[in-house]
C-alpha cells in the first residue's frame, strides 16, 4: 500500500477535480490517497492563508504514515512558504517522494537545497482536468509507488532537475536556489511570450553558468503578439546557452499537458535500475 | 544647444511619433534632436537585429557632438547587447547624460555599473503616444538640457536609480547588475498581473537586502484575474520589504504613463541644486 498525502501549496482544488481522481484509483488495492482538507481553502489568490498552506504541506511531509506528498495544482503562491516549511521538516519527511511541478517548483527546490527526501518535476492531481489527464495521474502515482515508467526518456543516471522557467528565474540567486552545478537542467514554460521566454533565458543562463547541460521541454500556449519574434523556442535556448557556455543538450519530454514525463531531482530516479 | 541622439536598444519608433516630437521642438533654438536612422529598423521583435541595435547606440554615445542619448522606446532587447555596449564606449559617452526607462532599464544599469555618463529613468521618445505625452517629452528634454525641474520630488541627495519591476527582477544576479547598496531604489510596472508582482518582488528583495530602502512607483494596467489577488501594491511590497529587512519608504512619482517624473542613477541629480 502507498499512502499520499495531498496539499496545495498555491491555487486551490476543485472538489470535482479530487473526487475525478479518487475514481480513478477506487478498486486499486495499492494506492490510499488523502486530500487534505486545505486543498479546497480559499484565500483571495491562494488555497488558504500563508499559514494555512504551510501547516497543512508540514503536517503531509511530517506524518510518517504517509508515503508521498503530492502537489494538488500550481498557480501561484509556493515560494511564500518554502524557506519555512522546510525549516519544520523532520525525519518522516525525508522517507518521502514529493511530486509537482509549476508554481510548486520552489518547493522542491528548497526542499533538494535542504537533502530532504526525493522531490520531482511531474504531474499534479489537477492534470486530472487536461484532455488525457487520466494517464498524466496514473503515471504520476506509479512513480509515488516505486516505479519508473513514467521518467523522462533522456535521464541517464547523470544529476538531474527540471522547472517551469519562470519559476527557476525566480528561485535563482534566492534562498530557495539549491547547488545546480553539473546537473541536467530541463525547462518548460506555458502562456508566455517568446520576448519573455528570451528574457527568462538571459536570466537563467547568467544564474547557472556550471549546469553540466540544459534540455528545452515545450513551450506551450504561446500568445500571439503583434509582431513575430523572430526565433523559435529551440533557437533561444540554444542561443543563450551558447553565449554562457553551457551545453544545449535538447528536447526534453517535460511541459505543461498530460504528456508530462517525470524528472527526479539529482540522480535518485536511476538509481533503481543500476 | 542641446544636441540629442535617439536610438532604440529594443522596440523600433513609428515614423509619426518622431515627427510629432521633431514637430514639438521645432522653433525651440536650444535643442538639436537627430533620430538615428536605426530608430526605424526592423528585424522580428527588434528595431534592427542586435548587431544594428549595438552599433547605433555606440555610434550615438561615442559621438562627441551630441550631449545626451535619449531611448526611443523600450519593449524588449537591450539586454541582449547591453554588455557589449558599455565595452565599446570612449570618452565621449562619459560626458553625455543617458534616458529611458522600461526595457532600457537594461543598458541604464550597465552604464551605471560601468560608471559611463549619468544615466536615468525618465520618458523616451516613444511617450509622445500617451494622453499628455508632450508633457513627458518636455520634462525629458529639459533634464537633458541640464534642468531639474522634473525630477522626482522624494529624491533628497541620497544614491537612487529607478526600474521597470521586471526589468530589475531579470538583472538580478547577471553582469548588468550595479551595486544598489545604499541606493534608495524605484520600481513600477505595468500590465502585470498582482500575483506577478508579489513574485517578482520575492526576488528583487531576496537580492538586494541592503539597499537603503525602497519606493513603489505605479503598478499600472493590471489584468483582471478569475480571482482577487487579495492584497494591494503597497500591501505587496511592503510585505516583502519587511521579510527582506528593507526600508519601505512610500510611493515614487514613476511610471508607465506621461507622469513619469525623472530619476537619475546616483546622487548626481540633486549635485546641481546643492
Amino acid at each position: 500500500m502507498t499512502r499520499i498525502a495531498i496539499c496545495a501549496p498555491g491555487k486551490r482544488l476543485d472538489r470535482e477535480d479530487a473526487d475525478a481522481v479518487q475514481q480513478l484509483v477506487t478498486g486499486e488495492a495499492g494506492i490510499d490517497l488523502q486530500f487534505h482538507p486545505q486543498c479546497f481553502a480559499r484565500h483571495g489568490h491562494f488555497a488558504g492563508s500563508d499559514e494555512e498552506r504551510l501547516a497543512a504541506f508540514v503536517e503531509c511531509a511530517n506524518d510518517a504514515s504517509f508515503d508521498a506528498v503530492w502537489f494538488a495544482n500550481g498557480g501561484y503562491g509556493s515560494n511564500r512558504i518554502a524557506a519555512d516549511a522546510v525549516r519544520q521538516l523532520g525525519a518522516a519527511a525525508n522517507a518521502k517522494r514529493f511530486l509537482g511541478y509549476s508554481d510548486t517548483g520552489y518547493l522542491l527546490a528548497a526542499l533538494y537545497k535542504a537533502g530532504i527526501g526525493q522531490p520531482a518535476h511531474g504531474p499534479m492531481a489537477g492534470d486530472i482536468r487536461r484532455e488525457y489527464g487520466s494517464g498524466a495521474i496514473r503515471r504520476a502515482l506509479d512513480w509515488m509507488a516505486g516505479g519508473d515508467e513514467g521518467l523522462e526518456p533522456s535521464l541517464d543516471g547523470a544529476p538531474a532537475a527540471a522547472f517551469n522557467l519562470m519559476t527557476l528565474a525566480m528561485l535563482c540567486g534566492t534562498q530557495l536556489q539549491p547547488d545546480l552545478s553539473g546537473h541536467v537542467v530541463m525547462v518548460e514554460e506555458v502562456s508566455e511570450h517568446l520576448y519573455a521566454v528570451d528574457r527568462l533565458f538571459f536570466h537563467i543562463t547568467q544564474h547557472l553558468p556550471d549546469i553540466a547541460g540544459l534540455r528545452l521541454g515545450r513551450i506551450s500556449d504561446v500568445p500571439e503578439n503583434d509582431r513575430p519574434f523572430g526565433a523559435s523556442d529551440v533557437e533561444i535556448a540554444e542561443s543563450w546557452c551558447a553565449k554562457a557556455g553551457i551545453a544545449f543538450l535538447g528536447r526534453a519530454d517535460i511541459g505543461h499537458d498530460a504528456a508530462n514525463r517525470i524528472v527526479p531531482f539529482g540522480v535518485a530516479g536511476r538509481r533503481q535500475r543500476q
